[in-house]
């Protein structure tokens, strides 16, 4: 079969590799109906050591699956599944306490040598709790916000549950990318009665404010924290989805937080240390937040997708078959496109 | 009147000054009948550079109301009362959130300026916001208890708070100080199942026992870590008050705390970036606290003090007069005394 594999910086090839096979009794193999690149995959785009046997990438579909093992009782081929990010076996403590990113038996799809989601197929362990059974066909209209429902739309959703987003609270997204626009997708739906994008590409502004979004700050910096404080009668925001990663992002993230506020983190961290240690301290501010237990969220999202409440499919402004992965790549990481769909 | 001035490092001077007066209409000027000396009056007492004109120490007491403003409304002479350490209006939007520390007119008593409660006397402005009315007379038997509301046991029942303690939960309790063992007493009532104290003094350790702590760590860093995990069946605890406010307890907070855990940052914090922002992270732990709303968990403490069920008079083990101030700070910096009430 052909799959996506990153073997360095910007260097990112379709290859022909073994097919997937049954190796556990708990593994599913699916066929790959809808894949998507994350701009998480970004990262090791820009920065990943060169590697002679490369990382087979991608980590968020919606699949078919064609075989299951022997132990596999929740799923049969022909079903349509979405396929979250993280593998985990459902039954540990962590999945029972709805966090099957910490699950004993947790894995990352498409890192660290887990084969990737970008290809034709996958194989998933512990596929009784990692997948989640769907109730549509392959071709539904609904496939690209489905398909969020592996991903970015679970992690907007668990910034803002870890923010603590209340109805009628005052709510900053930092991070105009597919997760921070999900985010206010997700921030809306909880209530929010204010919420300030930080971000200045105008196309996704624009979606940002069809989201939901009420207002808009493209400042940096000390200039955006003041515009933000302005906005909010002087105090700042209840919320804050930091939906970046980097260490000037988190900053401005604690720094626009009300007193008592909370901020959540799902932006991939790429700081060793939690700026303002102490503004955070003095206004009480609580800083959480990793990777979303998107799993754990499918139930509470999945109807309003099917229902039509929300829409997370629009961050998708490209789709690609496998051959145009690579443009993909480079069409998300020069900004000429918010989110990339794959459909192999 | 006498009162506690700090001029510097280890130079701790009792001497006379004006008597306080009403200013504002709000005011109102207690008779200091208990106060004490805190941990993080220490900070000063080892790092405080020279000045001329001193700074008032003292935010924790005890006093008898003895003159009003004008516009005070709920206290009178001769009623008994608590000083939370914040001065608080009791009126703006985040003393009726119940973070009265975070008031719009907030103010830390004996600190930048403002005279502090080591002393006979002190003004207390925005009284009826500050000011909690007690019961008793000024001799209660509950009075060393009672005291601690002002500080220590609201402090450590916000890091209980802050770090979710629940019934059954798994806590670590970082630093023996009394904020330590306050945090062991708020854990416990709290209904946490384990309560490893994580210190190494005998007194406090057996005192730490005594208000409810379950297992003790003596070791530090990569050792105290493991020993947690070891203690918790192999995840950590769920709750992790950090009472120190080092970098080397917060890290030590964050390596202990389980996936999906919490951190009560109460310690004030003398570390500018909070560190290990990627394993907490991965391990989805929140990180929270600062300075305690004493005043808004005062109604819930209270009862629990008075009807005997939690004792936390229990960490003064030294009683001094006022001129047996300076020593008191001597005491308890070379850890020769846990905490030291003052009777002025």
């Amino acid at each position: 079969m052909r799959a996506t594999i990153m073997y360095g910086t910007h260097d990112v090839r379709i290859e022909n590799v073994p097919d997937p096979s049954i190796v556990e009794p708990t593994d599913a193999i699916i066929r790959v109906v809808r894949a998507c690149i994350c701009g998480s995959d970004l990262w090791p785009y820009n920065d990943m050591p060169s590697s002679e046997t490369g990382q087979s990438m991608g980590h968020e579909a919606i699949g078919l699956v064609t075989d299951v093992g022997s132990d596999v009782r929740t799923l049969k081929p022909g079903q349509v599944v979405v396929m979250p990010f993280a593998i985990s076996d459902g039954t540990c403590e962590f999945c029972h306490e709805g966090l099957p990113t910490a699950c004993v038996h947790v894995g990352f799809i498409g890192n660290n040598g887990i084969p990737g989601a970008q290809a034709e197929a996958v194989r998933i362990p512990y596929a009784d709790g990692t997948l989640y059974p769907l109730e549509v066909g392959e071709d539904d209209a609904l496939m690209p916000s489905l398909l969020t429902l592996s991903d970015v739309m679970g992690t907007g959703h668990h910034a803002a549950v870890v923010a603590r987003v209340r109805p009628g609270h005052r709510v900053a997204v930092v991070g105009d990318g597919a997760v921070g626009l999900c985010g206010v997708i997700a921030a809306k739906r909880l209530g929010a009665e204010q919420i300030i994008i930080m971000g200045r590409r105008p196309d996704r502004i624009a979606l940002a404010r069809e989201c939901g979004a009420t207002d808009v700050v493209s400042e940096r910096g000390a200039a955006a924290v003041e515009r933000v404080v302005e906005l909010t009668g002087g105090h700042g925001v209840h919320s804050v989805l930091e939906c970046v990663g980097t260490g000037d992002a988190t900053l401005t993230a604690i720094e626009v937080a009300r007193p008592g506020g909370a901020v959540g983190r799902v932006g991939v961290p790429h700081y060793e240390a939690i700026p303002a240690a102490q503004p955070s301290f003095y206004k009480n501010v609580t800083v959480g937040g990793g990777p979303a237990p998107v799993r754990a969220y499918i139930d509470e999202l999945l109807p309003d997708i099917v229902e039509g409440r929300i829409e997370p499919g629009r961050v998708f402004d490209r789709t690609v078959d496998l051959d145009g992965v690579p443009d993909g790549y480079r069409a998300m990481n020069d900004r000429e496109s918010i989110k990339v769909m794959v459909k192999p």
